[in-house]
Parts: C-alpha cells; sequence; structure tokens
C-alpha cells in the first residue's frame, strides 16, 4: 500500500532511515507490524493520553508506549523528581539511596516476593530469571507457552536460526493446556528447570486468552512435583490488573517476577523478583550493566508507585477500560459486525469475528489513525489513567465512523 | 575490614539493602569490588569532575560512570535539550526523527561503518553481533580474549555454571598471542563466526595492554582467511582514544563495532554499527526493546556528540592523563614505588610494581577516598573534559600523601 500523504514526513524520516538503520525501524516498532503507509512511523510529542506525529498530527493513544506509560505521557508527578535528579547527576558509578528505596517498596508492594534486582531491560530479568532458575534447580529446560512474549533474547524472541543454539533447552505447549503441559513434564521428567508464563496469554496478532480455571494451581503442582520453578512475567500486565502483582488476581504463585514498562512510567528499568529460597542463588551470580544503578529511573519508579497508590488507578483504568469496550462492541454492532474484547478492561484487544488474519483490524486501526486514535492493529492495547470519559467517548464517536467504512471498503 | 565511621550511611543503606537485594549491591558495583568498609557505596549527587556520596563527602572522580561521563556530572548542553524532550513526552511508542539523525550521524562520524541499531545497554550490542555474526556466517563459534569484558550475558560474563550452555561454543585465547589464536583458527576451522576484540586489553584486576604490533592485522587476515567477522567491542574506550571509533587508533578494520557508555555522556544507549554486506542480516533479525525507541538518549547522544566535536575533548582527556600520569609516577618514585602507568593516558589504570594482587592499589585508593578522590582499586579509571589542571593538580597533591600512607601500612 503506497504511503499516505497524511504521513509524509513519517515517510520521508522513514526513507531516510533506511540507508543507515537495517530496516529503517526495526523489531515490534517497524512498520510492517502497523499498517504500512496508513500509519504515523514516527512522534515527537505525547501530554496526557495524547501523541502527536512527526506530521503534526494529534491521537489520542491507546498504546501508552507499549505498556509503559501508565499515568500518561510526560506527567509531571513522576517527571519533577526524575529531572530534579537529573540535574544533580543520574550515573553516579555507584547507586542512590532510591535503589534501596525501591525494592523496599516492591518487596512490600509485591505478594510472596522477597528481593528484588534491577536492570534496564524487561528482557533482561525474564533471561534473568531462567539462568537463575536453571542454576538452582542444577536442570537444563524452560518451558514456555506456544506465541507468548518474553522479551527479545534469542531463548524467547521469533529468532529461530538453526545456528543460534539458544532455544536448544526451551520447549513449547499450548497456553492454558494442562494435559499437554503435563505431558511435557512427563517427557522431561528431572531435567526442567523452570517454567515461564504471563498472568494471562496475551500473545499479538490475534485475541487475547485468560487463565482457564485452575490453571495456575496444576502449573504450581507440576514444578513442585518436578522441583521446577514458576516464573511469572509480569512485564506487559504489571500494575493494570493489580498494584499488588497480577497473580494476585489470577490465583498464581509464580517462584520469580519479572516486571518492567510501567514501573517507572516509562523510564527505563526493569526488575526481577524472588522468593527468599531463591536470594542465595541471585546473591551468587553476576548480575550487572553500566546503566542499572542509574539513579533517575529510581526516583521515577517511587514517585510512579507513590502515584499509583494514592489514586486507585486500577479501578479507574478498567472502568474506563469497559466503557471503551462496551462501546466498541455498541459501534460494531451499529455497523452489523460481531466484536470481541478480550483480556482484561484496562488491557483490551479487538477483534472481529471471522477475521483470522485481522485485515477489518488493520483497516479499522488505519481509519482510526486517520481520525486521531492510535489503536494498534495487531498488538494488545492499553488505558492510563490519563485517560478519562470525554477521551473514551470522543474515541467512540470516531469509531462509530470507521466500522462504518470498514464495511465499505469489505463490502459485508 | 569493619566499616569506617567516615562512611556510616552507606554502610547503613548497604545493611538496609541486603534484607531486600541479592547481595545488597550486585556486579560491578558491589563493595567487594572496591575496598569494602574504606570506599563509599551511595552517591547522591555530580557536578563537572565531582561526586558526593551518602555521607556527604565529596570527591574528584576517575571513573565517570564507568567511563560514561565523558563530558561530566550533569552537564547542561546534554542536560537542556534532554530535559526539554522528557517534558514533552521520552516513550511515544515510535521513535522520534533524533533516533535518525543519530545513525546519521555515526555513520558519517565512524570510520568504515555503514549502519547503526540502537539498544539500552552495551550488553545488548555485543550480543547482538555475536548472533548476527553466527546468523551471517552460519558458524557457530566465537572467540575472545581470556579475561576480556564484553558484556554480563552468560556467554561472555563470568558466569560459567555447567549447566549454562551459552558459553558452549565460545573459545578464549591471550590477549595479543597471534601464534595462540592462529592455532585456535586451526583446531575450529569451517566454525568460526568470528572473533570479540577491545580496540586494547583493559581486563580488570591488571594492568592494561595496548595490542602488539600487527596484531589486528593478522586478526583481520586470519577472519578473512575463515570467512569469520571481526567485532570491536568499543564501549569501553569509545571516543576518549578518536571520536571516529577507536579502531582507527588501533589500526584495525572491524565488521561490527559495539558502542555504548560514553556515547550519550551516561543517559542509556547501546549501539552496534556494521559494515554494508551485513545490513540485510541485520534488517532479518528481530531486534527490539520496549525502552530502545525513548527519545531523550538519542538527543542526548546528538548533544553529547556535537559537545565533543566541538571541543576537541580527545586532546584534553589525554592530556589531563598524561598529566595525572606522569604526576602519579613521579609521586610515587618520591615514596619510593616503582609506578606503571597502562592503556591510553584518558583511560589510564595504575600499578605499583611487584603487586600482582593489588594489595597497594587497594591501600592507595582507600587512602584517596578518605582524601576526597575517587580512584577505583580494581577497574581501569577515566578522565572526562570536565576533568581540568587544578583538578589533576590537587588529585596529585593528595596522592603524594597518600603514597606516604601506603608505605606507612606496608612498612616498605
Amino acid at each position: 500500500m503506497s504511503a499516505d500523504k497524511r504521513y509524509e514526513s513519517s515517510q520521508a524520516l522513514f526513507d531516510r532511515a533506511t540507508e543507515v538503520i537495517p530496516g529503517g525501524i526495526y523489531g515490534s516498532k517497524s512498520p510492517g507490524f502497523t499498517v504500512p503507509g496508513r500509519f504515523p512511523y514516527y512522534f515527537t510529542e505525547g501530554a496526557g493520553c495524547r501523541l502527536k506525529d512527526a506530521d503534526g498530527h494529534q491521537y489520542i493513544d491507546y498504546l501508552c508506549g507499549f505498556g509503559s506509560m501508565i499515568l500518561g505521557f510526560g506527567n509531571p508527578a513522576v517527571d519533577d523528581p526524575a529531572v530534579a535528579q537529573l540535574r544533580k547527576g543520574d550515573l553516579l558509578n555507584q547507586p542512590g539511596p532510591a535503589m534501596v528505596e525501591l525494592a523496599e517498596k516492591l518487596v512490600d508492594l509485591i505478594d510472596g516476593m522477597d528481593w528484588a534486582v534491577f536492570s534496564k531491560n524487561g528482557t533482561d530479568a525474564t533471561t534473568l530469571a531462567v539462568s537463575l532458575a536453571r542454576v538452582h534447580t542444577g536442570k537444563s529446560h524452560i518451558l514456555m507457552a506456544d506465541g507468548a512474549y518474553h522479551g527479545s533474547a534469542n531463548w524467547c524472541s521469533s529468532n529461530s536460526h538453526p545456528i543460534l543454539r539458544d532455544k536448544d533447552e526451551v520447549r513449547t505447549f499450548a497456553y492454558g493446556d494442562a494435559s499437554e503441559l503435563e505431558a511435557l513434564f512427563d517427557e522431561l521428567e528431572g531435567r526442567i528447570a523452570g517454567v515461564i508464563l504471563t498472568p494471562y496469554h496475551h500473545a499479538t496478532w490475534g485475541a487475547q486468552i485468560m487463565p482457564p480455571e485452575g490453571w495456575h494451581q496444576e502449573v504450581r503442582r507440576l514444578c513442585d512435583k518436578e522441583g521446577a520453578l514458576f516464573v511469572m512475567d509480569d512485564i506487559r500486565a504489571n500494575f493494570r490488573m493489580s498494584l499488588y502483582g497480577s497473580h494476585t488476581i489470577v490465583d498464581a504463585r509464580p517462584d520469580f517476577i519479572a516486571m518492567g514498562k510501567s514501573l517507572a512510567n516509562g523510564y527505563p528499568i526493569g526488575a526481577l523478583m524472588g522468593t527468599e529460597e531463591l536470594k542465595k542463588t541471585a546473591a551468587a551470580f553476576f548480575i550487572t550493566g553500566t546503566f542499572w544503578t542509574s539513579t533517575v529511573p529510581y526516583l521515577a519508579a517511587l514517585a510512579c508507585l507513590g502515584e499509583m497508590e494514592r489514586m486507585d488507578i486500577v479501578s479507574h483504568m478498567n472502568a474506563m477500560g469497559r466503557r471503551l469496550g462496551e462501546g466498541l462492541i455498541a459501534a460494531g454492532a451499529d455497523a452489523g459486525y460481531r466484536i470481541s474484547m478480550t483480556g482484561p478492561p484496562a488491557i483490551p484487544f479487538m477483534t472481529f469475528a471471522d477475521d483470522p488474519d485481522l485485515w477489518h483490524n488493520q483497516e479499522f486501526s488505519a481509519r482510526m489513525a486517520a481520525k486521531g486514535v492510535y489503536m494498534h492493529p495487531h498488538h494488545n492495547w492499553f488505558l492510563s489513567y490519563a485517560h478519562k470519559e470525554p477521551d473514551v467517548d470522543e474515541t467512540l464517536e470516531k469509531a462509530a465512523e470507521a466500522f462504518m467504512e470498514v464495511k465499505t471498503v469489505f463490502g459485508e
């Protein structure tokens, strides 16, 4: 599809980028993951729940920096203490006191977890969990769900070149299929270091799946029987289902919890938490990164957690998500579409019935982008505390138009 | 060694930290890597080349955030544009125009490199280089120097647990030993994906080693014969030897260059650059991270590069490093010590003759810390543009006292 005139600055930047950056924009931000030619590729500003793209268009945003901007873009409650420290130095050889305070705060807040270590990327945290599970158990194999996203490291990413051996000891199962999981435990008995799961299944390119009844108890039972560890990857969901860890909502008792994204409202920090039993193993492992003790993200995380506690944001985001979802279902019905909303209300994704390749999603998302609403066609969405009723209602007015336009395109 | 009263706030923070963080402080920032009980563990502020610790003591700093703070702490030329953008949103779903500008700038600046991708950690960049080398060549083995530091990923870190398989296809050789390297190429003929090297050997716990005459030509020759790729890990040295890449100073022609640390004066960004031949391989690889397109670090990097070009900082840092090194050798001699300064003048390390376990370094560093100078006992040092003659001269006055005190302790 050729480039839309609306996005000519984005397109011009992208053309320049392809000269000096492989693929122009890589990974989850590549145009091919959106609706190429009909989506903005570059943004310049954000405030609250609104973004401005490189062509100057405004959007009500439902991606929130892939989940990170839980309090909205440019939130002064987080940015004020962050900037104050930044002016006094950020990366100071050794950590600042805020690192200790954040660990204390998280241990206090997150149910069942006794310690924390911090990194930059969420991938750092999930990869560390897998390493520690192997070292602690002395066993090799890691089990994960088909299509689950646990980061961009080779052991879990879509990079499956046979010359890369990182996946040699990683096996997958269908999410929520307890008998398939049990069969894997039987097959690999004595060799399983751990199981890694998200609190619910939020694979891209399709509807989200909540855990079936009894699923996490079964995972726990199988892990205990095998002496394997249960890693909860809460990076994408964290703080939108509960302030105490998403596992508290889905009845899971993990040994490790990986966090990131929304922890510091977009400041780069990942965290791995664990139980007391695993603390010695973690202490004996070499864990480091030059930027991992920079103090600004710790202050941002403390401020973000403070705001989240103060304002009951989980209820708000889920209320806004329900309003959005119910409105989209109704607007879709008015155009003759059967719309499904899946996932927790604050982390929703919309699909059309009988649209397995998401062609309708792509058309809908492109139409919404043209109207100033950023709704990803292939990746789940996010609400933030900055989304208020008028934002949702404005979104729904535009959605009603977009559904009708989609209908015209597909001639249904 | 029991805690010094001077550092009681650091110690109190550390005691709290051990309750909620495995080891209290981990990795390269752990007290065990400094002089435990006689070094500050936590810092609160920095300005120029000076730091303030959690007990309120001031230091002239020679670690520069492990090399990152090349223009000094809290430099407004970098922080002003960074903060301006931060207030307008940092993590905006998609990249900002600055990502394109930074790639263009680096391709223009860094000799022989045709593209760049960006990450958060230096480790992300070296690990990506190794993956791309394997995918591009279809071969498995990576060669690196004994004791070299290429990041905290398991393939290159000190985490050598047998259950972790990441090192299975990594082999090491003695730095600068061309015949040992050639023997490895012979042994592994047809299986070598790449060789990774720093521009000179800056292993911790000892003197630094400059590349012997002809070393990099020999590495290139062996790589070409094997069809292997040459990865230059310039993360620690970058922009202190040359603005055009340290490889230009040490006569190396790498296929990849990994960068980080000083690229953005402490803002978290890593970069991998490569030659045109490797661009398609990189474009086909899934490379991503939630925070990797945050726009503030790109603006910081552009500002940092602009300042570095404007001010001829390489000459300045090396002049200050020479002044420091010559002064330390003279002050040491006055106390009867034969002092060696190794590495490039802007990235120096000091050792005492006949002190293989660095006991003299530890005593000297502890004494210097007590006098308000931060000189790491086990890790190479760094000069920044913020180090001026009066700072160096003040350092040397204190060093003269410290050498005498060391002599008293060891009774030489």
